[in-house]
């Protein structure tokens, strides 16, 4: 019997997986030849059940090869080719788009390329983003979801996932700290989008004119992002402003939407923060501005570059004090509430008024998976509702007020929720905290070591709260230069081509960017949990391997 | 040999398929008892690769015994439960999240049964969503797309997916029909989004300083949406401008979009169109507004409801005479460019400086997939970027006009090109081409049926432009009531009332609504290719079974 066979019986066999031996037996069945087969001789064509499942499941070999190969150490994170070469088609790889159809053999050889020429973001030794690693069961969880194609619209076209979605939603307005007559949020395309989010509805929370009226009709706001922002200068500026001092570091979205939502990105307003990226509420510097007012406070929990969280609790006695609103961008730092060890780091983030929180960072969930909640029920539904009676009828048999779609400033929603759902079944919350303890384990063992190698310096002394670690590798033939012009200028160039020929050789993936009066150095970070302490150790090997003779 | 060790052999053979039956033997293991499994189990745990082969096979069974069910026409399109009835937990379903781990049998279980209660759009039943069927080649796409989980960033974590991009934008502008050194673009979350982005570019370029300033730096602008627009009035009106008139039928997108980008939602300016949905450049009502600036002209390729086309060239050139940016909604009427049969109701459509077209409806790629193009090269960077060099470095090994990321106003964004690319390559041109064409040959024939049955009435007497058909069914206890308010009463309850017996059989579905002055009526919409005419068939005589006690 072969597996297309014996899957038939599975599948017949109403959910119990211990027949699976038992249905067995040797009858064979001729192989389909995908070289003479099209794609509409799949399903829904007439008796094209056969050819589905064992085009399928050669799918799902090719998938398994992949998923194998990602977690083995022996495979290379990447195939490095410039985009001239994949566009010239390498090996017969062909990206042009023709008139007539491909047969499933070629489809099945393309998926093959498609992986191949691709990075090996699963792979334990990929530390290049915020997201990394790949959870099977969120892997599952897509699989299924992109099978059932629907999207987050009404109850009617939804119903499970739009309760999934609630679920999740109470779920993490809890771990936020929130009582259970407070919150509301919603699942939506990345943690820019769920900032954006957090201003629109903040804005139409102070001034609900704006939905219909537009900004023409509101005076000069400004948005702090955390930061930067001087807190004694916020402080002492209840009716006055400030002008954009320094944006080194604060996410660009907040800028990108303010730009978007049409308030302009020169009405973002930052202030300087500690050599460790966290706001310092005493350091300030400032200028007034004439004719601004402050509305909108972003704080930050886990900078992109330094990992730093702000401190809310001082951040939230301020914005309390003077009517603002307080925003937390925990897209990449909310994760750590998973964890009984970490969440300490976000205190105080209960009292914000909206949270960004992506599980597609730190909490492993397949890209993508991001959510913005809003304390305040019902203010997202009144910001965005337009009540388009062709797309929510209000005469339905069963409670329309799980038509969430007009909460959305999308219209159709991706499902987003499912794979997230069936990973926290799968886990439990404990299972999310032993993850993010252990990603962060990698970042305190890479912290020690880089401190105990020779040829490293690290770009700020305190132990990160995050699983950023930032640093330099110091060339030999640089150890002896004396801080300075000179030496900046050759130490910018050292992450660059050393990140150049890790490319080139496939074996590890990290970051590298300047910041401010800081050049280029290394962000290392840690989401996958595949990664082990040998792979820290693999890393800086590689670095002096690499960087040696610069 | 069972199906887990057949696998390894297939994925060690590097690709030839027919090394399947070859590699077949009888040896066999004991099946994986998922009671006692764990995720923690799956890889990248230690000696993982046989659990979570077996897992995703389970799985992968799962979901191809729902993929064969959802093309029989004896299986239900919905089992419908209320809420509160799914949020109890039907036989041990729960939706609750836990501290602790479930095992891998109840995460297979949970997977049923998420498949069981939610709805099968896949069904060629299913006629309730612009977006439906379920097509194998697009969800192979996105089972690879989640395993590769990259995102649209930087060509250095996506440098496939990055040039499949560009060549599904050039491929589409080419159809659009601008020349070879016209077009840009971007994929993005779904067609409200993409409409945003129009409206976003328009207004940077006539007003860039916006993206510093806002809004308030600007004039009042006004927007106007084609379908309801009066193009006498338009004509005549260069200098100033029109009040809201009504707003039944435009997508609703539109004034979304001017609520978020800050510009007033009652700056969007509608005018009535024709019987069949269409604008009528002569037929024309508004009164002036003082103050508002008109930049902005959204035409429509298929709306909602109706399916209507506007003239595009007799917008085009009142656009071209005003220097008004003219956009194109084809998110639902773009896959009627792919048929030699239908593209001519497009005509004009390349004089658009912006086109919405959405391939996961008329195209049928799996749920999302939607793109904006704009003519104007370099206008969507300009008007996005905010080169965040922590993000976006310049000193890398590779041309980095490919990392486009900072075209988008997301920061990551969800790889949705794949699954198209692949589709793409599986059916041609001309496979896009012949399922359209299928769409809109099973539209006329209901069009042709509902003048043939009794107790049934078109909404508009004209032939459909694109695969949507709206129609009254006529109970017969009411066929002989005379027009007026009585009969309109009781003809808007009827569709609900049908629908609602039909949610709960579970036999069809289809969706209803109001517009304008017209009572409840059904709109019937075709983009499942699975659709064939006796499912026309199956659908009004069901509507009449059930509905005939009315």
């Amino acid at each position: 019997m072969d597996f297309l066979e014996l899957s038939d019986r599975i599948i017949d066999s109403a959910g119990s997986h211990k027949q699976i031996s038992a249905a067995a037996t040797n009858r064979r069945q001729a192989p389909t030849d995908f070289s003479i087969i099209y794609s509409k001789d799949l399903l829904p064509a007439s008796g094209g059940e056969k050819v589905t499942k064992e085009f399928l499941h050669e799918l799902l070999n090719i998938l398994l090869g992949y998923i194998c190969k990602s977690s083995r150490r022996s495979g290379k994170v990447l195939d490095f080719h410039h985009p001239h070469q994949l566009k010239e088609g390498l090996e017969g790889f062909s990206l042009q788009l023709t008139d007539k159809p491909e047969t499933l053999e070629q489809i099945l050889v393309d998926c093959r390329d498609t992986l191949k020429y691709g990075v090996n973001t699963g792979h334990p030794r990929f530390f290049n983003q915020l997201s990394s690693g790949l959870d099977l069961i969120g892997l599952a969880g897509e699989w299924l979801t992109s099978t059932a194609n629907s999207n987050m619209f009404t109850y009617e076209v939804s119903p499970v996932f739009i309760l999934m979605e609630e679920v999740l939603l109470k779920k993490m307005q809890g771990i936020v700290g929130w009582s259970d007559d407070e919150g509301d949020g919603i699942f939506c395309p990345g943690g820019t989008i769920s900032n954006l989010y957090s201003i629109l509805v903040a804005r139409y929370y102070f001034y609900p004119e704006v939905k219909t009226r537009g900004m023409r009709a509101l005076p000069q706001l400004a948005i702090f992002t955390s930061e930067h922002v001087g807190l004694v200068n916020l402080e002492g500026s209840i009716k006055c402003q400030w002008k954009f001092l320094s944006s080194i570091q604060s996410h660009y979205s907040v800028k990108k939407s303010a730009a978007v939502l049409g308030m302009g990105s020169e009405n973002v307003l930052m202030v300087k923060c500690d050599e460790s990226g966290k706001m310092i509420p005493v350091e300030l510097e400032s200028s007034i501005v004439a004719g601004l007012v402050p509305f909108y406070v972003n704080a930050t929990a886990g900078t992109t570059v330094y990992g730093a969280f702000d401190p809310f609790n001082d951040i939230a006695d301020i914005c309390h004090g003077h009517n603002l609103w307080m925003h937390v961008d925990a897209a990449w730092g909310g994760g750590l509430l998973m964890s009984d060890r970490h969440r300490m780091k976000l205190q105080g983030i209960e009292r914000a008024w909206s949270v960004t929180w992506n599980p597609h960072k730190m909490m492993g969930v397949p890209l993508q998976c991001s959510v913005i909640l809003i304390k305040k029920r019902g203010l997202l539904q009144d910001c965005n509702e337009l009540g388009a009676e062709y797309l929510f009828q209000r005469d339905k048999p069963y409670d329309v007020s799980y038509d969430t779609g007009d909460k959305s400033i999308q219209c159709g929603r991706h499902v987003d929720v499912f794979k997230f759902w069936l990973m926290w079944k799968a886990k439990g919350s404990e299972g999310f905290g032993s993850q993010v303890n252990k990603c962060l384990e990698n970042a305190e063992y890479l912290y020690d070591q880089l401190q105990r190698r020779t040829g490293f310096e690290l770009v700020f002394k305190n132990k990160p709260e995050h699983s950023n670690v930032c640093f330099w590798y110091i060339p030999p033939t640089m150890r002896g230069l004396p801080p300075g012009p000179d030496r900046d200028t050759r130490l910018h160039q050292v992450a660059p081509r050393i990140k150049h020929r890790m490319m080139e050789q496939g074996s590890v993936l990290i970051g590298y960017q300047p910041l401010g009066d800081k050049v280029n150095f290394f962000r290392c970070v840690f989401s996958n949990p595949a990664t082990q302490q040998e792979d820290v150790d693999f890393l800086l090997d590689e670095i002096t391997r690499l960087g040696n003779d610069l």
